[in-house]
C-alpha cells in the first residue's frame, strides 16, 4: 500500500489517489505541483488569506483573425521568454514571488529545471525585501518543500548539476501534509516570517 | 507651442515630441500610458529600485504545432477575462499591485473603461496590506495621476459613470513630471508609505 492513500467516503464506496509516481500518463505527473499549487492559491484567495496568482505565459500575438464579430481568435503566435518567475502576489502586506517544480528522482534535485531568468528574478526581489522561494516537490515520495531562495542561488552559481535529496531534509521545510489546501505553503512563511515580525507590523500600525 | 515639448540633442537637432492626444493614430495613442509604465519600470529594474511587471494577457491555447524542431507555433488561441491588474510586483518588500487607464476627455475619467475583475483585485490587495492603486492619464493635458485604490473602490460601487477632472486636483497625486523615468510613481509610494513606515521598518530588522 505503499505510495497510495485510501479514502472512504460517505457512502461507503473507496477511492485510491494513487501518488503522482505512479500515473501511466507522464504528462500529466509534470503539472500535478502546478495543479496542486493552483488549487491552493485558490483556496487562500477564497478565504481571503493570500492573494497569489500564477503568471500567464508571456505569448508574441502575430495574427489575430475575427470570425465572429465578439470572438478574436488568435491564429499565430509564439512562446516568449519569461522575465519572472510563476507566481507572485501579497499576504500580510509582503511581496511573495516563488517558482515551482518537481522531480521524479529519488536521489536529487537536478539544477537544470532552473532557468537563469528565475534566478534573477529571485535575486532582485530578495534584494527588495519580498519572500522569495521555490516549492520543489519529490513525486516519489509525495513531498513538497519550501526552499528559501537565499539559500538555493548560492548553490546554482556553484555549477552544480543537482541538490541531493538529503540536502532539503536539512535545508529546507517539509509542507505539512494536508488535504485542503494540497500545498500548504502559507504555513512556512508564517514561521518565517511573521510569528514575530507579524506582530510588530501590527503594534507599528496600531501605534 | 501647447502639447509640444522641445528637445535639443548635443548635436544641436531638434526633436519634437508631440503629446499622444496629438497623435494622428489612435490606438498608438491608446498605448501610451503604457508604454511610459514599462520604460519606468525597467528604469527601476536597472537600478534596482523595484521590482515591477506587467502581466502577460492570459490566453488559451487550443492548437500548437511545430514547423521546425526547435520553433512552437501556435495556430489557435483565444483572449481569456484576467482575473487580475495588469501590473504588480514588489517595493521595499511591499506588495505594489495597480492599473493603468488614459482617457482623451477634458472633462472627465468615465468608469466603463475599468473592468469588475480589476476593483475585485484590488479589493483584495487592500485587504492583504498591499500597496494598491490606479494610474489615471489625461492625455490631453499630459497629467498622470496616482490614486489610491481605497479613494476610487467606494466611488465605483456608487455606480457613477464618470470622476470629473476636478475630482483629481484634490483627491489623487499628480505624478511629477520627468524625462526618466516617464512615470515615476514611486515618488508618490515614497510620501505615502514610506517617509516614516520605511524608516520604522528598517529600525525592526537592526533591533
Amino acid at each position: 500500500m505503499i505510495g497510495e492513500k485510501m479514502i472512504k467516503y460517505p457512502n461507503g464506496s473507496k477511492a485510491k489517489f494513487k501518488n503522482s509516481v505512479n500515473l501511466a500518463n507522464s504528462s500529466k505527473r509534470g503539472i500535478a505541483l502546478e495543479d496542486d499549487i493552483n488549487i491552493t492559491n485558490a483556496y487562500y484567495l477564497d478565504l481571503d488569506m493570500a492573494v497569489i496568482h500564477k503568471k500567464p505565459v508571456p505569448i508574441q500575438i502575430v495574427d489575430v483573425s475575427y470570425p465572429t464579430r465578439n470572438k478574436a481568435e488568435i491564429t499565430r503566435a509564439y512562446y516568449v521568454t519569461p522575465s519572472t518567475t510563476d507566481y507572485n502576489g501579497v499576504y500580510k502586506g509582503r511581496a511573495i514571488d516563488f517558482e515551482a517544480k518537481q522531480t521524479n528522482s529519488l536521489t536529487s534535485f537536478p539544477f537544470s529545471s532552473i532557468h537563469d531568468h528565475q534566478i534573477q528574478h529571485l535575486k532582485r526581489v530578495i534584494n527588495q525585501d519580498g519572500i522569495a522561494f521555490v516549492l520543489i516537490r519529490f513525486t516519489a515520495f509525495s513531498e513538497t518543500y519550501y526552499v528559501c531562495a537565499k539559500k538555493i542561488i548560492p548553490l546554482y552559481y556553484e555549477k552544480r548539476r543537482s541538490l541531493p535529496y538529503k540536502w532539503f531534509k536539512e535545508n529546507a521545510h517539509l509542507i505539512p501534509f494536508s488535504l485542503t489546501p494540497p500545498v500548504d505553503y502559507l504555513k512556512i512563511i508564517d514561521q518565517l516570517y511573521f510569528e514575530r515580525e507579524w506582530l510588530l507590523w501590527k503594534i507599528k500600525k496600531i501605534t
